[in-house]
């Protein structure tokens, strides 16, 4: 017996999106709870008790056991799957742009995408209008290091898709929310548009 | 044949501690290379066109392949060893503990570790010195919910060591460098001690 998958989500994290991305690629089917998190509802005693002592989004909960972490719970649900390589080195080489998405890639383009999208440019603390400029460049130096590898290789790793491109693709494709120019990196938008390709595709709104 | 695996690394960097530490625990030798990136060893153009395009370490290099990304490289190292778990369940939360130390750990205690004792607090930039409360506060959040979980379980995932454990020892042991007063987290320094009391432990400056 399969345990019941369910994600605790707010569905306009990239985050997030990057579960129900995975769990679409593997055709498997998961049960959706939603949370605005610009109201609080991620921080209420009985989400903070039961889901995550964080008060983040997404978690994953497999039966009675939660697992928090995007790339995490992307990996729960796709594993076995063939969106992740049974090479040793391929295996690593996936989890290294993983681990770099989460230090390199999201906390600048997520994190600009959420300060200028829902906070506003009107409601930033100083420090974190502060932090812009130096954001921007990281960014931008994100963007740049994907597109010099995407000159070279079709996906991110070995020859087909695998949860590196799922994971990468969330906050990427929307990068423009954030006022990053990607024309300024035409192979990244080729992979875009090769990832939507995939006839397991769904997008972020689905 | 195996390749052979040269780290090249800067030694007092817990992030490359990780990958020597978890190659102690499953007996595998490394090679190292020693790169001082206080005097920009890790800048030159062959660094850059050989080891890694953002001149950063940790890079583990297997024959003449490259891995990025500390948690990557330590996984490699420790892949088909005891340190990773075996049950699909148990394996995700070992990568959420990982993907959470590079997010939520190493961004505040290892980066304030490298601004007070490298850099020095004389030093650092305006936008340096206005990060740092946020950092501070963030740092001693991470330590108090490793505090709270191992209030609860010896080790982070299951009931044995696993990687999850080497990867959030490194910086975790040497937060006293950064001003973190470890003493207020009773269940981390019991911990600390179960690591090192491991024989297959070996210290971050061996």
């Amino acid at each position: 017996m399969t345990d019941t998958l369910v994600l605790h989500e707010f569905s306009e994290s990239g985050n997030c999106y990057k579960v129900r991305l995975a769990a679409a690629m593997v055709g498997k089917p998961l049960d959706r709870r939603e949370y605005d998190i610009t109201k609080g509802e991620t921080r209420t005693p009985d989400f903070l008790a039961t889901v995550s002592r964080e008060g983040r989004i997404p978690v994953l909960q497999v039966g009675d056991r939660f697992i928090p972490e995007s790339n995490a719970a992307s990996y729960y649900v796709a594993d076995g799957s063939n969106l992740i390589p049974t090479d040793p080195f391929d295996h690593a080489d996936m989890l290294r742009w993983m681990f770099w998405e989460q230090y390199s890639h999201e906390p600048n383009i997520a994190t600009l995408r959420f300060w200028m999208r829902w906070l506003g440019p009107d409601n930033l603390s100083d420090l974190q209008r502060l932090q812009m400029p130096a954001k921007r460049q990281a960014g931008n130096a994100a963007l740049k290091l994907m597109d010099e590898h995407l000159s070279r290789q079709e996906w991110f790793v070995g020859g087909s898709i695998s949860l590196a491109d799922v994971c990468l693709f969330a906050y990427t494709h929307v990068a423009g929310d954030a006022e990053f120019d990607l024309e300024r990196y035409p192979n990244v938008v080729k992979w875009i548009e090769r990832v939507k390709g995939d006839p397991r595709y769904i997008a972020m709104d689905s």
